[in-house]
């Protein structure tokens, strides 16, 4: 039975979710390539109301389902054994859960901040000002988010150091093959290239040519997304 | 044949460099329990000429020697495979070369900064005014770093988020159970203890509990080194 992926939907065919791309490649890295993708916006989560949660992304196995991206990873990995690994070990496993940690640092206040305004052009028309009120209640008005944001990226480009460190030492952060802690900080950078024309990185950053890496991976899955930076 | 692991002494029986409490803790892992330690000091290399290189830790198992922590615990993970595994398979491996990265960043300019006074009363006599002489070509004046450091740990520790962060869901990087990437962390923490009486960690930080696991094991291995802050 094939299996169903519950994803943010944006508008026209934007899907940006940086949690769901995470799902999206560990999907494809376990050899699933018939799945259903089904769009699920901030106004009506009624889709998902079976799960008794309103987050996404949401996967269904059969009569299984899961949310939470982590979780999702931790289920595809241990039902699947068979099928190529996300974590490698449970030494892979632990270590990706820093990975995680860590790229909730890159977000916070920078890449949130950052990507603000351009997030709020790709949603989906209708979702608009559930958005708003949402945001605007956390971060302060969305306006504020539209100029510095060049500054900013100079100064986030430094917290990518380990990261750029490890690319220089090796193509994938799971070694000479990518692993979910790829996926991981992949899924912030696809969010970025879905929702803005902004360059986050110098095309001669070693991160810049592992994003390529990961673009071309199962066929240039994530590269044929729609995205804003065309 | 007992190995032995040449590592930078300071006075007295102060052995505080953090790659070199990287080796000590991969060695105790690996269990290897009678290996000899011996000290070389800034000013003269002599004990370790026979490297062609001037760094500190080096081990030598019988007519093999390596030099630098991370090739060191590659070598002990390879060579010695059947004895308890240092990075779990090689997206571990793979892994910890990231939080390695990671550690450099917690180290430029934060930690360097805090401790570079208290690394310095730390030092042998005999190897002060090569010292001084080399950090302040690099740092300036060491007695700028008297003062301020306060401040710096408070910025410091938010650094460390992404740590804390994981250490809720596990009690080491590596998992359950502690692996390299543990110690590539504890070295630095390691080697705070041994020079400086200030405190880095907040009691209630999950980092300090973690940090008494670490100084627990191999019998409190790490705990019983001479150290500043007692």
């Amino acid at each position: 039975m094939a299996m169903t992926l519950y994803e943010l939907g944006g508008k026209k065919n934007f899907r940006y979710c940086p949690f769901c791309w995470r799902s999206l490649m560990a999907l494809k890295h376990k050899g699933f390539d018939d799945f259903d993708r089904i769009s699920v916006y901030y106004r009506d989560r009624t889709p998902i109301a079976f799960t008794d949660q309103d987050r996404v992304p949401v996967l269904v196995d059969g009569d299984h389902w899961v949310s939470d991206s982590w979780d999702i990873a931790k289920y595809l990995e241990d039902t699947y054994p068979g099928r190529p690994t996300l974590f490698g070990d449970p030494v892979g496993r632990a270590n990706a859960q820093f990975i995680s940690a860590w790229v909730l640092q890159l977000h916070k206040p920078f890449l949130t901040a950052i990507l603000m305004w351009d997030a709020y052009q790709h949603l989906d028309p209708a979702d608009r000002s559930w958005w708003r009120a949402d945001r605007e209640a956390r971060f302060g008005k969305l306006e504020n988010y539209k100029h510095g944001r060049e500054e900013s990226i100079l100064e986030w480009r430094k917290l990518l150091s380990p990261f750029r460190v490890t690319l220089s030492e090796q193509p994938f952060l799971g070694g000479h093959a990518p692993a979910y802690a790829d996926y991981i900080v992949f899924g912030s950078f696809q969010w970025a290239r879905c929702v803005s024309k902004l360059e986050l990185l110098e095309t001669d950053d070693p991160i810049f040519i592992w994003r390529d890496r990961l673009l071309d991976l199962f066929d240039g899955f994530a590269r044929a997304a729609p995205h804003a930076s065309a």
